[in-house]
C-alpha cells in the first residue's frame, strides 16, 4: 500500500485551498442549480398549480394529499449537482445510487432538469405545462412514489427497503474499468446490517479490471424518528470507523450553502483526482494492492433550507423534517404563507424563463447527452446486455447407459459446463459466480481450473485460487453476494448466485425487491430486459449429513412463487444431465428470477443427455421406462400415479416403484417427474402452467397421487388445489423433522422414504388386498429394522446403501 | 467519556506484567485443563472406543463417518478455559455465546468436564463409560451436532446459521446488570451483515441498568475455504475498526501455548477490570456516558495444536482445519498413527485418573454451582422466567356503540395496553419492545408516556424520548431488533418487535432459525418453557399510501406457517378490541411464535369488548349482526358465506354485504371473520384447527365462500384444501399489484375491494337471475367511476369515503 500511500500525500498537497475551489460565477450558478432542484422538490410535494409562482400562492395551488419526503432530498439535491460539474470538469462516466430512502423528489427534480426525463416521458416536458405534471404525478394515485423507482431514469437502486445501495454500487462497478459509482449512503440505511458489512466491499475490487465506487456518507442526523448512529458517535469515532473499513474519509461539513459548495467541490475534486491517480497506479504500474479509496462524509441539516420552524417546533435539522415539514396548509392559516416563504426563498424567477425553462446558463453546468446520469446506458443496463457465449451443454452430459447408474454428484457434472461458460465469456468480462463461501462446498470446484476467486487483501502461502480479479467473488454475507449480483445484472451483465438451500432465506427481502423491480421495470418499453437472477441452491435440505436441523429449510420457493408469475421460475432437476440443460436455459432467459436447486452429493442418473433435453422442455413428464405401463402410457390408466420433484425424492420414488412391481407385478405404476415446478400450475396462474386437459392426462381424474416433493408439501397443494384429481394427490415432503444423520434416515423422519411412499399408495390401492396386507406390515419391519441398524452402525442398512434400480424388478 | 478515558488510563497502568500474570503452577494446570479438553473435541470426532487411549489405536476404535468440526475447537477450548479462571477469580456471573458456526465439540467438552453436561444427562457420566458416550453421540445419526444446539446446556445461540451471536449477546446482557456475556464472534459470521452492525450494540446499552458484553473476535484466519476479512486486513485498520465501533480492543496473539495463556491471562484480567470499573462508574457516579467497553481479538491458528500437515498439505493454520483433518485413516495407513500422535500430543494418562475423571487439581479450575456456564440459569431462561404483571386488557376497550363506528387506529389504541404492561413491570425490568424507528409509526407512542428509547449516544435539543435506560430500543436493523429480543426471550424475560409488515421478511431466516429452537428445546424436559416471540406487524400492505409497492409484502406468514404447528400462531384481529384480546393472550402465552397483524390507521370499529373477547377465544366465528341470518344461524343454510381475515378484508367484506343486502334483500348471507387463522386448518394438522364438523357447519358444505383475506390469497387454500367444501372457496387477497395510492384504490387493484367481492359473489349465485345481472353491470360501472374519479382528484370518491355501515340496510 506504499504507493497508494504516497499518492495520498502528493494529492493532499495539490489539492487548493478548499474555500476557492469555485469561483464565484461557478459558485453562484451552481447555487442556482441547486436552488431550482429543491425548489423543483418542494414543488413536487406540495403543487397542484402555479408552479412557477407566477401568481402569489393559494390555497387551491396546494395538493389535496400531501405526501412525500423532504428530509433528505435537498442533501441529495446538493450532491447531485455537484456530481455534475466534477462529471463535467473531469468527463467522467458516472451514475448515481440513491441509497436513502426516500430521495425521490430529488432525483425526478434532477433528471428532469438535465433532460433526460422529458426524453423518456415527453409528456413531462420542460415548460410550464411539463413542470405540473411533474408536480401532479408524484406522490399522487397511481403516479411516482417517493423513492427512487425503476420508472425514474438513471436509477438501479429503489429505496424502498433499506441497506442494498453499497452493494449494488459495488455490482455496478465490476467489470466496469471506467464507471465510477456515486452512492448517496444514507445514515439510516448505515444502521442495517447489510449496509455495515457493504463497506467491506472495497476488498474485493480490483482496481485495474473494475470500476470505482464514490460512497457518499449523508450525514442528515436523523431516521424517521430517530437520531442515528453515525451522526452521533464522535467525529473522531467516525473517521476510524472509516479508516477501519479501509477508505479514506473527506469530511463536508456545515449548513452555509456558500462554504459548503466550495467544500463539496474541493472534496470531489479531492476525490475524482484519487481515484484516478489509484486506477492509473494499478493500471499503468500493475500495483494491484487495495488503495484507501476515498468516500465522502457530508454532514448537512436533514430538511437543509426548508422551514426553520413550524408551529413552534424546530424542523430543519430534525427529525421533523422527515416527510411534509408544513402539513396542513388549509387548517393552519399561517402555513400557507411559510410554503410560499419557503419557495420564494429559491427564487424561481432568477431560475426559470418565463415558459418554465431554466435558464440556460444555469442549465449548462448538467452534463449532455449519456454523461447525464439520468441518461447513463449503466444505468438502464439491458442497453448494454450482450448475450452470453455458450458451450454446448450437452457436451458436458454425463454418460447413463442405463437408468440408475451412480453420478459423481449433480452440481459436479454442472461445474465443467459453468467453467467453460465463464472462459468463453472471459474477454467480455461479464459473467460473475457469487457465493458465500461455498463454492467448493456446493460442488463447482471446477470454476477454479479457469478463474479465481476476486480477492484484495493479503494473501497467505496456503491460500487457494485467490487473485485480484477473478470471476468468482465469495463473502461470507449472502447479502453482499446478492446485493453485487443484482447490481452487476442491473448494469447488463450476467451471473448467478450458488447458496446452501437453507441460508438463501437470509435474503427473501432481497429476493423481494429485486421481483417487484423486475416487475415494474418489464412494464417500461425504455427498460431493455436484463438477465435473469440465477439462483443455484446446492446442500439442500435432504442431504445435511454433517450439519442438521439448523440446515434444514427448503422454503425459500414458498417465498418466491409469491411474486408475479411472470417474473418467477422454480427448477428442481432431477439429476445431472436435466441440470445441465436447465441451467442452460436459465443463463439464456431474460428478466426472470430462476431458481435451481441441486444435489452435490454422488446420486444415480436417470436419463441420458436426450432424454433430459426432451423432459426438461416439457418440464413434466411420465417415465415410462420406470413404471410398467407401455410406452403409449398416456392412453393406459394407471392405478396409482406415483409423482416426484427433486434429486432425493426422485430417488425414493423409483426406489418405491420397485418395491411396488417387485411385490405386486400386476399394479399398474405409472411414474410422473417434475422438473418445472410452475408447471402443476393452471395456465391461468402462470405462464408455464399445463392446462387441465394435459395435468389430467398425467394425473388421471381419479387415481391416487403419491407425491414426493422435495420440499414442503403444502406448496404442492396450493399449486394443484384447482386439479380435477387433486383430493387424490397424497403429498410427502419436508415437515421440519430432521437432525444430523445419513441421507436416508432424514427421508425417513419425514416420511417421505421408499417404504412410506409404498405404504401411502397401499393404503390408497383397497384392490391390492391380502398381498397389499402383507406388503405393508413387511415396510413398517423393515422401517423397524432400519431404525436399529443406524442406531446401531450409524449407517444406512446395506440394502439401502446398496440399492440400484433395475428396470425389470 | 473523560471520567471513562481516566479510568481506562489507570487500569492500564495498573497492569501487571502481561507475560506472568499465571503463576506456573496455574499455568500448568490452565494448559492442562486446556489439553483436556482438546483431546476431549478430537475424541468426540474420531473415537468410537479406546476413549482413553489406555491401549494404543487401532482402526477399530475410529469412527466409521467422520464427521464434525475441528478448526474453530481449540480457540473456543482455549477461551472457555480462560473465562473459567477468571470466573472463579472475580465470583463472575458468566455465559458463553458460541457465535462461530461449529463449536459443537468444544462446548461439549467443557460442559462435560465441568460436570453440568453429566448433571443433566446423567447417562454421560464423568467416567470411562460416559466418556466413550459422549464420543460416540457426536455427529452420529439422530445425536449431536457440531453446534452449540439447544441440547447443549449453556447455549442460547446454535451456530448453524451465521451473524448473530453479538445481537444475542446484547439481547442477554440487557437488564441483568450484573451479567458478563462472553461472546465468542468468529471471523467468518463477522463478514455477514447483522453481524457488522451489531457491534454498535454497546450505543443501546446502559452501563448501569445493564449488563456487559464481552466480545472476543476470533481472529481464526480461515471460513470453510477462503481467508476471512479481518484475519487479513493491517492489525491498524482492524484496531480503527474496532475503536470506530466504540470498543477498546486488546490483542491477544501467537500460537506458542505458553505466552498465550500468559497473554490471554491478563487480556481477561485487564477486561474484567475494565468492565467493573466502567460499572462501577456509572452506578456510583451516575456517570451514564457510553463507556469503550473492552474487547479482545484473539488471533490463534486454525485448528491450533492439530496435525500440523497430512498427505504435504499445511493442516494447522490453514482452511484444510476446517472440518476433519486427518479424514481417512482406514484408506490412508499413514493417518492412524498421525491420529495416535494428535490424541497423545495431549498427554491424557497426566489429565484423566483411571477411571476416566479429570485429575482434580486440574478440575478445580472450573468453577461450581451456577457459576459454571452449562448452569448458568441465564442461559436456560425458562428457570428465571417470570409472568408479566399485566393490567385488565378490557379497560383499554374502545366503545363500539353500534358495529362500525370510526376508530383511531388499532395500534393507537393497543398502545395504552402496552404503556401499562410497561409500567407494571418497570420493576421487574423485564419486558422491552424492540423495533426499527417505527414506534411511533406504527402507533404506539403511548409508550412514551412512560417509558424511552434507550440511547447511549449524544442528544441534542430537539430529540425526543431518549434517555440511557428505557424499555424501548429501536435501531435502523430489523436484524438487530430480532436479535435482540431473541437474547432477551432466551434468557427468560419478555417482549415484543413492532415492524413494517412487509420489512419482517428481512428476518425471515433468523424467525427460522428460533422457531427450530424452540421446536428443539421444547422436547428437553431441563430447559423450561420461555416468553413467546411476539411480532406486532402494522403498516401493513394495504395501507402504504405514501409509500407504495416496496412496502407491499404479506409474505412472511407464509414462511411461519411452514415450521412446526405446536410453535407457530398466527392473528389477524379485525379491530381494536381484538387486537386487545389477542396481544393480551400473546404476551401470557409460553413458547410460540405469535405474529399479529394490525392497522395503525383510522378505521371502523366491529365489536365490543365483550363480543370481541369470545370471538378472539373461538379464533373463527359468525358475525350474525353481519348477515341477514337469525341468530342461531349456524343452523340456517346461507345462500353464501362471506369470509374475511384482516382489518381491510373485513371492511370491504362488510362493504359487500351491505351492497348484497341493500340490492339482493331475500338473498341469505353469512359472514364469517378469522381472527386465528390456524383455525382454518384442519386440527390434525394444528392444534389450533377446527374439526371437520365444525369447519362445515362455519363454512358450510355446498355453497360459495367469497374469502377476503389479508395476505397473498394461496395461503388459504394451502390452510383449506382438505375442507369438504374446499371447491367452492374463492379467495381474494393481496396479487402483488400496487403503488402508491389510496386504501380504498389498492384494494380494486387487487380485486378484494367491496365491488369485485359483491361481482364473485354473484357469479356463484345464478339464482340471482336479472337481478344479479343487473347488479354486476352497477358494480362494473362503479369500478370504472372509481379510476376515472381517482385519477382525476387524487382522492376516493365520497360514496367510499363515507361508507358506514349500518346493520338496517
Amino acid at each position: 500500500m506504499s504507493v497508494a500511500q504516497t499518492l495520498f500525500g502528493a494529492a493532499k498537497m495539490q489539492a487548493k485551498d478548499k474555500s476557492r475551489t469555485l469561483t464565484s460565477e461557478q459558485l453562484y450558478l451552481i447555487d442556482a442549480y441547486w436552488r431550482a432542484t429543491n425548489y423543483l422538490s418542494v414543488g413536487q410535494i406540495y403543487l397542484s398549480n402555479n408552479p412557477l409562482l407566477k401568481r402569489p400562492l393559494e390555497l387551491s395551488d396546494i395538493k389535496v394529499m400531501l405526501l412525500g419526503h423532504w428530509g433528505t432530498t435537498p442533501g441529495q439535491n446538493f450532491i447531485y449537482v455537484h456530481l455534475n460539474r466534477v462529471i463535467k470538469q473531469h468527463d467522467l462516466n458516472m451514475i448515481y445510487v440513491s441509497g436513502p430512502g426516500h430521495g425521490g423528489p430529488a432525483v425526478l427534480a434532477n433528471t428532469y432538469l438535465e433532460g433526460s426525463y422529458s426524453e423518456i416521458y415527453p409528456d413531462i416536458s420542460q415548460d410550464e405545462a411539463g413542470l405540473q405534471k411533474l408536480f401532479l404525478q408524484f406522490s399522487f394515485p397511481g403516479g411516482i412514489p417517493s423513492h427512487a423507482s425503476p420508472e425514474c431514469p438513471g436509477s438501479i437502486h429503489e429505496g424502498g427497503e433499506l441497506g442494498y445501495s453499497l452493494s449494488h454500487a459495488f455490482g455496478a462497478a465490476f467489470d466496469n474499468p471506467d464507471l465510477i459509482v456515486a452512492c448517496v449512503v444514507g445514515d439510516g440505511e448505515a444502521e442495517t446490517g447489510p449496509l455495515a458489512t457493504a463497506w467491506h466491499s472495497n476488498k474485493f475490487l480490483s482496481p485495474a479490471t473494475d470500476g470505482a465506487v464514490l460512497p457518499i456518507l449523508h450525514l442528515n442526523g436523523y431516521k424517521i424518528a430517530n437520531p442515528t448512529i453515525l451522526a452521533r458517535i464522535a467525529k473522531d469515532e467516525l473517521t476510524q470507523l472509516m479508516r477501519g473499513y479501509g477508505w479514506t474519509p473527506i469530511f463536508v461539513e456545515g449548513d452555509e450553502p456558500t462554504l459548503m459548495h466550495q467544500a463539496m467541490a474541493a472534496a470531489l475534486d479531492e476525490a475524482v483526482q484519487l481515484i484516478k491517480k489509484f486506477q492509473q497506479n494499478a493500471r499503468e504500474n500493475s500495483d494491484l494492492n487495495r488503495p484507501a479509496w476515498p468516500m465522502i462524509i457530508l454532514n448537512s441539516p436533514k430538511g437543509w433550507t426548508g422551514p426553520k420552524e413550524v408551529d413552534g417546533y424546530k424542523i430543519e435539522g430534525t427529525f421533523r423534517a422527515h416527510q411534509v415539514p408544513i402539513s396542513a396548509p388549509v387548517n393552519h392559516p399561517g402555513h400557507l404563507a411559510l410554503l410560499s416563504d419557503w419557495l420564494s426563498s429559491y427564487r424561481p424567477q432568477e431560475l426559470f424563463d418565463e415558459c418554465g425553462c431554466l435558464l440556460p446558463e444555469i442549465a449548462a453546468l448538467a452534463p449532455t447527452g449519456e454523461r447525464r446520469m439520468g441518461a447513463n446506458p449503466h444505468a438502464n443496463g439491458g442497453l448494454l446486455l450482450q448475450d452470453l457465449k455458450m458451450p454446448d451443454y450437452r457436451d458436458y452430459a454425463c454418460e447413463v447407459t442405463t437408468p440408475g447408474v451412480r453420478g459423481v454428484g449433480d452440481t459436479r457434472v454442472l461445474a465443467p459446463f459453468l467453467r467453460d461458460v465463464t472462459k468463453l465469456n472471459d474477454k467480455a468480462q461479464n459473467f460473475r459466480v457469487f457465493g458465500p463461501d461455498e463454492t467448493i462446498s456446493n460442488g463447482l470446484a471446477a470454476l477454479f481450473e479457469t478463474t479465481r476467486r476476486q480477492w484484495n487483501v493479503t494473501t497467505n502461502a496456503n491460500d487457494e485460487y485467490l487473485a485480484a480479479s477473478g470471476r468468482v467473488v465469495e463473502m461470507l454475507s449472502e447479502h453482499q453476494c446478492e446485493g453485487w449480483l443484482e447490481g452487476y445484472l442491473l448494469t447488463g451483465r450476467h451471473g448467478l448466485f450458488n447458496c446452501y438451500e437453507a441460508f438463501i432465506h437470509i435474503i427473501d427481502s432481497m429476493f423481494n425487491q429485486h421481483a417487484k423491480w423486475l416487475k415494474v421495470s418489464s412494464a417500461l418499453s425504455w427498460r431493455p430486459k436484463i438477465a435473469s437472477l440465477n439462483y443455484l441452491l446446492a446442500s439442500h435440505v435432504w442431504r445435511q449429513d454433517h450439519n442438521g436441523f439448523t440446515h434444514q429449510d427448503p422454503g425459500f420457493i414458498d417465498v418466491v412463487v409469491n411474486k408475479k408469475a411472470e417474473i418467477v421460475r422454480v427448477y428442481l432437476p432431477p439429476d445431472a444431465n436435466c441440470l445441465l440443460s436447465v441451467m442452460d436455459h436459465c443463463l439464456r432467459s431474460r428478466h426472470y428470477v430462476n431458481v435451481v436447486i441441486a444435489g452435490k452429493h454422488p446420486a444415480p442418473q436417470w436419463l441420458t443427455m436426450e432424454e433430459a433435453e426432451k423432459h426438461c422442455a416439457q418440464g413434466i413428464g411420465i417415465w415410462h421406462w420406470a413404471g410398467n405401463l407401455s410406452h403409449d402410457a398416456i392412453e393406459q390408466t394407471p392405478d396409482v400415479v406415483m409423482a416426484c420433484c427433486g434429486d432425493v425424492p426422485t430417488l425414493e420414488t423409483l426406489a418405491a416403484v420397485s418395491i411396488l412391481r417387485e411385490y405386486l407385478p400386476t399394479l399398474k405404476v405409472r411414474v410422473v417427474n417434475v422438473v418445472d415446478l410452475m408447471r402443476l400450475q393452471p395456465e391461468t396462474e402462470h405462464p408455464h402452467g399445463l392446462n387441465c386437459q394435459d395435468f389430467d392426462a398425467l394425473f388421471t381424474t381419479d387415481k391416487p397421487v403419491i407425491f414426493a416433493f422435495h420440499a414442503y408439501p403444502s406448496l404442492i397443494h396450493q399449486l394443484t388445489y384447482r386439479r380435477t384429481n387433486h383430493h387424490n394427490i397424497h403429498v410427502r415432503g419436508y415437515k421440519e423433522e430432521g437432525t444430523i444423520t445419513t441421507a436416508f434416515d432424514m427421508t425417513v423422519l419425514n416420511e417421505i422414504d421408499r417404504f412410506h411412499l409404498v405404504i401411502d399408495a397401499l393404503e390408497r390401492l383397497p384392490q391390492t388386498g391380502a398381498k397389499g396386507i402383507e406388503l405393508k406390515q413387511l415396510l413398517h419391519e423393515k422401517l423397524i429394522a432400519h431404525k436399529k441398524y443406524i442406531n446401531k452402525n450409524g449407517l444406512d442398512m446395506p440394502e439401502i446403501r446398496d440399492w440400484r434400480w433395475t428396470s425389470s424388478v
